[in-house]
């Protein structure tokens, strides 16, 4: 972590102006450590310039071409974020309904319909239970205060086993500038976009497009590189505000020192998403080094994190580099085989086209932690990318056959 | 199935002239359905047309170049199969262990080592035990039989659980015709090629080129529209032998009649596979239809059947179809969802951009049975694609967790 950035407590309420509350509409079960809530609302006390980037699925939730439309203003005052029920394949209605939970938030909170964003996130296909709903952003409306951030993480999980936020601070032109932020993970994560809720807050003063063009940026290292189960959501979506509030435009160096604590910010909330996946035991980096362009060390990155096969060896700690090596080979890249290098942890399995002599003991301890680390060099060129992903579980198959109905 | 093509019983050696043999080297455990019995022999009692169709994965065991090598005088007399050791990733020694281990099957057999080929299934990473090896071929050449084909498709057998066998004859200008099949399967099964191992033999008299044009065409539709995990092996091998003894030339209808029984064979060792996919409890048929062009059908249905989530969610039987539509939009072919249709079985679940009102009971049946068909409706174009998948269970990771090491 860069000198200059310090993590601080406050979450998406860390920045100045912000205000979130997180309140019960009834939709969610009242069990878990979420006690209910499910209807987050987050707040400026100003006008924001807001940037946002939407999952690449043909099949979207209502709450996606809402937000886009309304974005086209680079603006936003408040989002209203539902869990439980993914307002997605519910046509016309679905988007009735996203248009009434906004319009009666935009009214509670006396600002205009268009600068007022929804999220929702939950069970595909089911229609919005509005009265809960509405009720939910009535008792959110009320409740929104400085100090409302936590209950705003809680309210925004669902399979999630804890809130995740982070927030830092540095000092840009002698003032200091806050970024906040929370997201929700746990299934459907798969890169190709930002494939959850994330949330940011900013108290810096910058235009939408300087907004969009950083977010982009923190995306393309954190979102974009965490994988779950390679599936993506309809719902995905990262939304970032910059209020102003802390009266510092950053630019040249204060710039650039933005972008790192953004990238900061992004890159724990991804990580916090990929420790807390569906059944997951512990979390697994796959780096490609030695790749002709960075896209072709990502792609053979994601077909080891996306194998099942691998998945199920690093449960059990299973030195099954074999699987690693298989899977890395069907990924469309081109690579000579007996030219690679695969290190497990520490341990160098795989040189010269066959394995070394490696201690099975050894390699076998280096899988067993909650940290994994997978390093395949293919010696064809100079570029790296690493995937975050975590190990597949008897977990997460009960956990997915017995959700929904 | 066709009235001119009818089933017979026989396996590999179904058609005149072929002998088999499956010995036991040593390799395998002595336990399960193959008894201890992995290394198969196939020969012809004279040199046959061959044909091969070899996995994509740019990490391939030794035997693919090997084949692909020899397979450049379009000739064939006999295979050697072994099972428990894939022998992939195993450097230059591996190729002199394939090199040994056909070179004694040749001097044993009487054959050139350019008409002996070899195909090795198993553990990756591992070298070949050749002592077994060379026990096994010995043990196996011995035993020789136009009665083998059973013992050959259970020494094949890695995590099987069921030998794979199939043959069918057909009448061609007046002569008898035969087809016989055998797969081994189960897992680091996918499409994008034939992932596994399969060996066809015939007995009609055709030439290499028309042969391989027969076999690419036959796996189309077959060995490449199925899936068990995404997984794609370094091994997978499609060889078809034609040794002429029926004494016929299929020509004109003659050769529509050939190819409809390879399809035949192919289409039902494909199933096989996919019944024994590793915990499979059922067999899933994703049938994309209404689409643009058959490759962007088979797009969609791969996206579908290669869903953890829908998997975890037919393996007990929910009808999530959320996730199915979800999977399908993620697919990279652009469609409208408000415009596609989506049955469960004999159940539509969706339609005109939203849930039907269908009996969750009902549909629940539907997906509750050995066999389960998902249909999904694009409604923008002509061309239609079928995926053959299984569920995703407790007992996949498991048993993935627990293999190797």
């Amino acid at each position: 972590m860069n000198d200059l950035i310090k993590e601080i407590k406050g979450g998406i309420c860390a920045p100045l102006g912000y205000e979130a509350a997180g309140a019960v509409s009834g939709v969610k079960s009242a069990q878990g450590p979420s006690k209910g809530r499910d209807l987050a609302i987050l707040r400026s006390i100003v006008p924001a310039a807001c940037a946002g980037v939407f999952t690449t699925n043909v099949v979207k939730s209502a709450h996606v071409p809402l937000d886009q439309k309304r974005l086209a203003n680079d603006r936003a005052q408040a989002i209203v974020v539902n869990s439980g029920n993914a307002n997605a394949l519910t046509g016309k209605q679905g988007m009735k309904d996203a248009l009434a939970a906004t319009g009666l938030a935009a009214q509670l909170l006396g600002l205009k319909p268009d600068d007022v964003l929804i999220c929702s996130t939950g069970i595909v296909g089911r229609m919005m239970p509005m009265a809960k709903i509405l009720r939910g952003i009535r008792a959110a409306a009320k409740q929104l205060s400085p100090k409302g951030a936590n209950d705003a993480a809680l309210a925004i999980m669902t399979t999630d086993k804890r809130p995740k936020q982070v927030a830092v601070e540095m000092e840009i032109d002698g003032k200091p500038v806050r970024i906040g932020g929370m997201a929700k993970g746990a299934g459907m994560i798969s890169p190709c976009m930002a494939t959850m809720l994330v949330f940011i807050t900013t108290d810096a003063d910058l235009p939408a497009k300087t907004l969009q063009t950083c977010l982009k940026r923190a995306i393309r290292d954190s979102f974009n590189m965490i994988t779950i189960d390679g599936d993506m959501s309809p719902s995905d979506t990262v939304l970032l505000m910059a209020n102003g509030q802390a009266k510092v435009t950053p630019k040249g160096a204060g710039l650039r020192l933005f972008q790192e604590g953004l990238n900061l910010v992004a890159g724990r909330l991804a990580r916090m998403i990929v420790e807390d996946g569906e059944g997951a035991t512990k979390v697994i980096s796959v780096t490609v080094a030695g790749a002709p362009s960075r896209d072709r060390a990502a792609r053979v990155a994601r077909a080891i994190a996306n194998s099942s096969l691998v998945k199920c060896a690093l449960h059990a700690g299973d030195p099954n580099w074999g699987r690693i090596l298989t899977s890395s080979g069907a990924a469309g890249v081109q690579f000579d085989q007996d030219n690679v290098d695969l290190h497990l942890g520490k341990v160098l399995v795989f040189k010269n086209g066959g394995p070394t002599k490696y201690s099975a003991a050894r390699a076998h301890k280096e899988l067993s932690g909650k940290e994994v680390e997978i390093r395949l060099n293919l010696n064809s060129g100079a570029a790296c990318a690493t995937i975050l992903t975590c190990d597949l579980s008897e977990e997460y198959v009960n956990f997915n056959a017995e959700y929904h109905t």
